[in-house]
């Protein structure tokens, strides 16, 4: 039976209230005009605290990634879509479909509902253009000052159909070859500008994207990966050191074959900063058996989310585990992972 | 491979440092000396970014909630037991075996990690007293002011294995009955006594419980049952309500079979509240067919749980779905939903 219409919020200049998070009339008020309508789907207007979804036989993979970006706004996306291609990433990391995502929002109150629902309809359009759904979520209101406008939590499901299929950061092998997505640095630097007032003569776009679809062919191609994992927080330099961690292997990485925006390359050169330690949002991290690695490229570079991929280096025996990167000049340094804090609420 | 050993962290006296949500090394720290020495599992210490599960057979199903409570720790209970509570009951309200919970923490510059360290293990305590895993999990650091402390957001996943199982919110029928799993408002009236700095003779626990273990009992013996949900933000009154609507029904409870703790109902008479508008985190109201009644009573009350369960009324046919209430001298009026805020931050 359809829920009972409720008398209309004021999306234009009406602001979160401590009862829209209280259980009550209002909160069912709020979720019914800002979530149901912007996220839609069944699962989420039928008014129950779960949904009941459908997952074709196979292995099931979950995952889950919190969003405290400031700013809320960005070049090139928001916190909404950040919200769904972070968790996708998460999940089709593992080589899986991606298929379901819940959403948890913490709201300050006074938050204005006309941002509101500006990011849940960006979280629609992104969950839409990822093939997900959004089935389930939740909402809790902190008084003022309690947080920082908006933070979101999502989770989400995924199924391994594919049994050949066995993905994951211990995984590497010497011998294997190290295979990046695009272009480093773009969403840091993106986050970084906006929020330091930066003005570039190129404007530099966050590359926040769902890789979902990219993953489905490469694995399709090539089922023999045997890592997959998205440069996010840390950049590539922290992704590759977890890695070689898990695996108990070194690697070495060619500078120069290292895809660097000229624009987030001269920003980074300003700012002091290494692209390789910048997050990314839309870009992965490709681990597989050498004579699968041109396959591999071939494949990433036709689709358009792979456009500008390439094989950056190679995974070494090294006891150490190691990361090392051999410059431009021939020479070689160590790649380590940030000790401290670059920059903060980044995703 | 086992992930390399790191040099540990102060856990008695040192403060979570903006470093520790960055991505690099602090963060690798984190994770493994608290939450995965807290939480356990091999999914959790395997160190990807998701976490591939066994799930049986059937129907999944999916919840999330944030949690956000203040005082962080309160008679019965605190923020990272009442995590896993609130996610585990959410999906056993469709009648599901819970299986696999991620968590997402959302924490304070300058937060005490012996403090963080107390949560997470209380978190891992509940999630095995309640028989699930937390597989997955993310951390973000926001800078001193920008939360209240610690946020968690869980989401869960369960599967309906029985296939007769038929159990949401939008099925109750007119001659129905309604049960209640036990006293109401402990948790509501725990948290706001420990809050106002009250003293009762009696100190009042929250309530704060998995109930999936119930719910299996449940729902083995009467798989017949139409509607489960468990009372918390805006309690009895709000979820009667809320049921009432989507299955387009009215409701008649009486009064006189709530059962209310002596102390909960005094405290209520006091701060001027209705025990049916007070939050419950270790409750549930059942929906079930009248000749089916008696034997989810029983079973009800054979569970530690359920102990004081009770029937609490009936469905009406009732176009307008109003929610009325029988009191103890004979009169009757409507129980409606909260418009507005009576606790906040209550979960």
């Amino acid at each position: 039976m359809p829920i009972r219409p409720f008398p209309p919020l004021d999306l234009t200049h009406g602001r979160v209230e401590m009862a829209h998070g209280a259980g009550g009339r209002a909160m069912a008020h709020l979720i019914q005009q800002v979530f149901v309508t912007a996220l839609g789907g069944e699962a989420l207007a039928a008014g129950d605290d779960f949904a009941r979804v459908t997952v074709p036989p196979g292995r099931l993979v979950m995952s889950t990634d919190g969003h405290v970006v400031t700013p809320r706004v960005f070049p090139g996306g928001d916190i909404g879509s950040l919200a769904v291609h972070g968790t996708v990433n998460d999940v089709a990391m593992s080589g899986a479909r991606v298929l379901h995502l819940t959403a948890g929002f913490i709201v300050e109150e006074g938050f204005p509902l006309a941002e509101l629902v500006a990011i849940a309809e960006s979280m629609g359009r992104a969950a839409r253009e990822a093939g997900v759904g959004i089935v389930a979520g939740d909402t809790k209101v902190v008084e003022r000052g309690g947080c920082d406008g908006v933070f979101i939590t999502t989770a989400g499901v995924g199924v391994l159909t594919d049994d050949r299929l066995d993905i994951a950061g211990d995984l590497a092998r010497p011998g294997d070859v190290l295979l990046l997505s695009g272009t480093v640095g773009d969403h840091g630097i993106a986050i970084l500008s906006k929020r330091e007032g930066l003005a570039f003569e190129t404007p530099i776009l966050s590359d926040s994207a769902a890789l979902n679809g990219l993953v489905a062919a490469m694995v399709a191609a090539v089922p023999e990966i045997r890592v997959l994992r998205d440069p996010t927080r840390g950049g590539v330099a922290a992704t590759l050191n977890e890695i070689a961690d898990q695996s108990g292997v070194g690697m070495l990485v060619r500078e120069a074959a290292v895809p660097v925006r000229p624009a987030v390359r001269g920003a980074c050169e300003l700012l002091g900063l290494d692209p390789l330690t910048v997050a990314n949002e839309g870009k992965l991290i490709a681990i597989c058996p050498p004579d699968r690695a041109e396959a591999l490229l071939t494949v990433m570079q036709a689709h358009p989310l792979g456009r500008d991929a390439a094989i950056i280096g190679a995974v070494l025996a090294d006891p150490d585990r190691v990361v090392q990167l051999e410059t431009a000049l021939g020479g070689r340094r160590v790649i380590d992972w940030l000790a401290g804090e670059q920059l903060p609420r980044i995703c």
